[in-house]
């Protein structure tokens, strides 16, 4: 663990470039993630579009035994299942098309793990954080575009439906404040790889920020 | 990982006894734990006789996606997936039975990981045992014990019959040679936690050592 995770510097495998969209559901990254490959498309490059968990067939299997058992698993038992899945796919979907040079664009990745389970608060984000870049040896992505949504634009949509705010919807709003603030703090740690954006911006003004970004990336 | 693995001292989850037996295939693990189960119940204690992997209900899952998966696993996604059995294993099995005071015995536990990842030399050992711990909340045996197989007596046997000693068969003596070796050195590392026998005594012999072991350590 200690090796992989602090020894050795995180770096690409290959002359590919790795992009992978942060944020909570509903923030738009599905629509910036095909926005941004047709862009690419259009240019000619190569892009191979995936996710976690569940982007290989080990991975639904993984995500099977998470989401149907039946009963409880084990904190760590999770998260470990959670980064069999991802040393998997990044050892068989992601590695192999950088090192082709594609372009890798994915739906969540060890950020999503961070912030989750750092908002969740059972196990510790950097020990999180350590398994994921064990399990990937250590591969971080090039670009990662954080879709920040603000909490209490979505709580005043939910105020103005004039519908009183229940219990568990209290305790799910501060989860996702605790997700948000989470993956705020990552991208301020690694300024370099983050852009972040509001997402509740237009649709065309964020994918032109991700092609700037994007671009000189591929440039660089 | 690091926390849990490094900066916390191992400890025992409560008032019980774990004890694991580990050593090759046909060591004569499972007559040695059947024998000790035995004399433990007729003097009165409460035993859970387990084992890994497969030792729960996700454990079974998760070795059925390890053994019957079509294809490569990649090295990392097997070891995360060894540990989540593990994980999962140890929070609901070994845990609540030792904070009951009941005495566990299991079949192969993160020496094995350990001794047979070294041999394979695809992993560090190092790294292995770290994920183990992790997985464990730094849970280790109070006693461990090895059936030690001098593989040159195995050896000897197969050229008593005269056969060719093919390519194959050299190959897997080495490995198990090889994990051999890393089990003595996890026993030499630490003398306090291991009681060696060499598996080639009588049944009768070992089933008295490993009572004299376990004894002393329910006395402590």
């Amino acid at each position: 663990m200690t090796q992989a995770a602090s020894g050795g510097r995180p770096t690409n495998a290959g002359r590919g470039l790795f992009i992978t969209l942060e944020g909570g559901d509903g923030a738009g990254k599905t629509t910036q993630a095909a926005l941004l490959e047709a862009w690419l498309t259009d240019a000619g490059r190569t892009v191979v579009r995936t996710r976690e968990p569940g982007g290989t067939d080990v991975g639904v299997l993984v995500r099977d035994i998470v989401l149907h058992h039946r009963g409880e698993i084990a904190p760590r038992a999770e998260a470990l299942l959670y980064a069999a899945d991802r040393a998997h796919h990044v050892e068989t979907v992601v590695r192999p098309a950088l090192e082709r040079g594609d372009v890798v664009i994915q739906d969540r990745y060890l950020d999503s793990s961070v912030a989750y389970q750092g908002a969740g608060r059972v196990l510790g984000s950097a020990e999180v954080r350590d398994l994921s870049l064990w399990a990937t040896g250590g591969l971080l992505p090039d670009v990662t575009v954080l879709l920040d949504v603000d909490q209490s634009v979505a709580r005043g949509r939910l105020d103005a439906d004039d519908k009183p705010f229940d219990r568990l919807e209290s305790e799910q709003s501060a989860f996702h404040e605790r997700v948000r603030s989470e993956f705020l703090a990552l991208a301020a740690a690694e300024p370099d790889r983050f852009l972040v954006l509001d997402a509740a911006r237009p649709i065309d003004d964020l994918a032109a920020a991700v092609r700037d970004r994007v671009s000189g990336a591929l440039d660089a």
